[in-house]
């Protein structure tokens, strides 16, 4: 999806070159241009993309800051961000910034309501960020889950991020379950493992159902009869990961590598194995689900994981919303669904 | 500090029952009636106190749904409030959970705008907030540092949370660090150690200087002498600990507890005794600090930390606010500074 940009109706042609001119002159997207100035972390630009947009810069007297002029002198356009609990918990807080990041490349601020699970503070948010003439809403959940925004959301453009609506009427995009715990259990497949214990998690949410028919689908491409004994559900947490560990090697005939449901539950599993004297890699592989920095990247042996995609799906949030918004027809075409895909974290426990 | 709130002024006294009139029968604070009908879940209020308050709800008629309602019928106000990384990092974020429960049980509604180190995002920031009318600005930062504040946040009151301008004409409240320090220290003694390792962080930051600090105090006042060779500092991480942690042991004479600089390091230190086949606590005890609960609680054993006190700053933050917003005069006073002690929380490594 490209997302048209019309610099010319926002700038004053005549006194500065603008973005799209940067743009232009070094064979790039006005996305690669705002990133590379306004220096995106995780943008993942080459070097030599990111000089030949500096070059440009500079031939033309391109001037960065004026992006921020432009806001301060009152042209600037909001968009409103609702949000669970993503602002006041640790663990999806980098959608955030993946879509702060993208709007703020494209000159827009990003206004943050987080309202916990109070439904009238939902509400009055919408109400709240309606009255201050956002150009549109991002209804973000913490964890993949159904939700039920209140209705004057669509007053505007909206995108539902990490969760949907029943009735699929509002564009939203989620991490792809089903694909991650298809790799998941293809990357132990891979390295030789034939009985793979999975610990899921017992609450009934689409991570838990799509990941665990990730594992079930990986299993029957290989062959592989699914064994019941084979799955343990838990608590999602330490704990969880500690006594489902336990219970599924402490069986005659036990796994030889493990998919936990998050990392959390992997870090539960380290825990165990190591009250067991079992190495990880060596006597039993373990991958997560999450890369919950924090947690994955800091155990020993550092944790083999799949990547909850939130930064990315942050921005296509936004970029989606900007979308809608500059093409008022398109709210007349069915609701995207757009499933993002989990990308593998390789580390060193499997 | 006492906050005066005139329900009286935003209400209709002549229809309904106002929140003053359930907290003068109930015999509590409006601050504790709002807490209890919002439910807030970290005010820690007794059961017969929240039965007292509900009472007397019940008695008056009070439709604690007003609230709500009175929001929507556009009476909202709002508190801007910026901060550096804290909604995009899993570090800080019980800051804005304090900030938001304080607000909304005084029918606030929290605007957050996000701005990583970006200074221009800042100055946009405020900008964007003083348009939108905001009562009074939170300037917030990630961990405690000093500050430097767009000169427009003077334009409304405005509160500096965990952060401190260096002229201090703004009011502020961070951590007590040497009060943690000392506390933390102090928990060693107590258990009998008298040779303990310091952990501390190399960056040159309030918290480095004030826990270290700490650490000396408690050390004087049980006149033990400060040993040059029982402090190594490194990166305030995972494999920092576990380098700091692997130096100390391997002295002629090792110590026989460790104090940490932060939680990471604490997991680093873990590692390191276990990889030294040292159990905790009974080889060696380890405290911690910054209660990074995803990291504190789920170690094994469960670690010993001292708590940052986020979520009671942010609250800290919002009352001193509302209150500079009712008393204009209070402006005229020399900016509070406030230290929030920083709580021990007991686990089972020490």
């Amino acid at each position: 999806m490209s997302y048209n940009w019309d610099m010319a109706k926002r700038t004053n042609k005549a006194t500065r070159p603008s973005m799209r001119d940067v743009a232009q002159l070094a064979g790039v997207s006005q996305t690669t241009v705002s990133f590379v100035i306004n220096n995106v972390p995780d943008a993942n630009i080459p070097e030599e993309t990111q000089e030949r947009v500096w070059e440009a810069v500079k031939e033309l007297g391109y001037r960065p800051n004026a992006l921020a002029r432009g806001l301060r002198a009152r042209r600037t356009h909001t968009i409103g961000f609702i949000s669970d609990e993503i602002a006041t918990t640790p663990y999806a807080v980098r959608m955030i910034q993946g879509a702060q990041d993208f709007a703020w490349g494209f000159e827009k601020l990003l206004l943050l309501v987080n309202t916990g699970r109070n439904q009238e503070m939902k509400e009055v948010a919408v109400d709240v960020l309606l009255e201050r003439q956002v150009d549109g809403i991002i209804y973000a959940a913490m964890y993949h889950r159904q939700v039920f925004p209140p209705d004057p959301i669509r007053e505007v453009p909206a995108v539902l991020l990490d969760c949907y609506c029943g009735d699929r009427s509002l564009p939203s995009v989620v991490p792809d379950e089903v694909a991650g715990g298809y790799t998941a259990t293809k990357v132990l497949l891979a390295k030789g493992h034939r009985r793979i214990g999975y610990l899921n998690n017992e609450d009934p949410i689409p991570a838990t159902s799509g990941r665990w028919q990730g594992y079930q689908k990986a299993l029957g491409e290989w062959a592989i009869p699914y064994e019941e004994n084979l799955i343990v559900a838990a608590r999602s947490d330490q704990a969880g990961g500690y006594d489902a560990t336990m219970a599924l090697m402490q069986q005659p005939n036990p796994p030889t590598a493990l998919f936990c449901f998050n990392d959390r539950m992997a870090m539960g599993a380290y825990d165990a194995l190591r009250k067991l004297n079992l190495s990880i890699p060596n006597d039993v592989a373990v991958i997560g689900f999450d890369n919950q920095e924090i947690i994955a990247a800091h155990l020993y042996p550092p944790l083999t994981t799949m990547e909850l995609p939130h930064y990315q799906m942050g921005q296509w949030a936004v970029e989606h919303l900007l979308h809608l918004i500059d093409n008022p027809q398109a709210s007349q075409e069915p609701a995207v669904q757009h499933k993002m895909a989990c990308p593998l974290i390789e580390r060193s426990s499997v």
